[in-house]
């Protein structure tokens, strides 16, 4: 999927794809969410190459989901800071969506994956549905409504194939 | 991505995104979710060729998120209806997170793309943080902690490369 038809689809659904569908852009978000910022700090807990690296890091700030700054320590030449924007991290919930559900229905080892904690009550977390007054849903008690930029969207996939 | 890749991959995450990386996989599951089963009902709510829709349909059969099952109607050949699994159907919370996401950073119109809502109360429903206890916690307070399997799962993406 590349990127400029994924951000022009009409489907919120492939437009954030287009931009998370890649095992190292997620690695990447998944660092950074750890505070990880340098390039270099990147490269040593990934062990990713230099030119995936920085191809993955461009297109995170082409979205808007990192930003760059240009940071210089004395008697070195001016390096660059890549952290997360607030979109950036808001895909925290969408990383644990697709973690939570990978871990039950295609699991690699009986742990799961990774855990999610609230900081300050140290209790488990998980993303689920949630109604406006603050009650969790059901998945199997979710009814999906489409407004018409669905159906707009619709003929626009449709001539795309 | 190619699905074995994303199948043996130590994350969660790739799991997932390698069997969902794809604009029509995702608008099929989406039908599926409006209760479409039959394949020219796929064919004609997507304006779909028979071709992609047939290999997309297969791919979500192998990853065990549909199933297939075979039906005849008086006078006609033997025809296949295709239903959610329960995997299938636990991909709502997944594609709720991605749209919601979508629709608030990578927005298309001002419209959100779709609505969800409890079916008993009729009210809005969103994806979000949840703990133990049923609170919802804010993604700003939901700390990552990364087991084992994690580190593990490091080193084998660092091979592929």
């Amino acid at each position: 999927m590349g990127s400029s038809k994924a951000r022009n689809s009409a489907f919120a659904v492939s437009r954030s794809l287009g931009m998370l569908g890649n095992d190292w852009t997620l690695l990447i978000l998944r660092e950074a969410m750890s505070e990880t910022t340098r390039f270099s700090e990147f490269r040593s807990s990934l062990g990713i190459t230099a030119d995936v690296l920085s191809r993955r890091l461009n297109t995170l700030v082409e979205y808007g989901v990192m930003s760059r700054m240009p940071y210089r320590e004395p008697g070195c030449r001016t390096r660059h800071e890549y952290t997360l924007t607030d979109a950036g991290r808001e895909l925290e919930v969408v990383l644990c969506a697709l973690e939570q559900w990978g871990d039950k229905f295609l699991p690699w080892t009986s742990e799961p994956s990774i855990e999610r904690r609230a900081r300050e009550s140290n209790r488990l977390v998980h993303v689920a549905f949630i109604d406006d007054r603050g009650r969790e849903v059901p998945w199997q008690e979710v009814a999906t409504v489409r407004p018409d930029a669905y159906h707009q969207g619709i003929a626009g996939a449709a001539g795309r194939q």
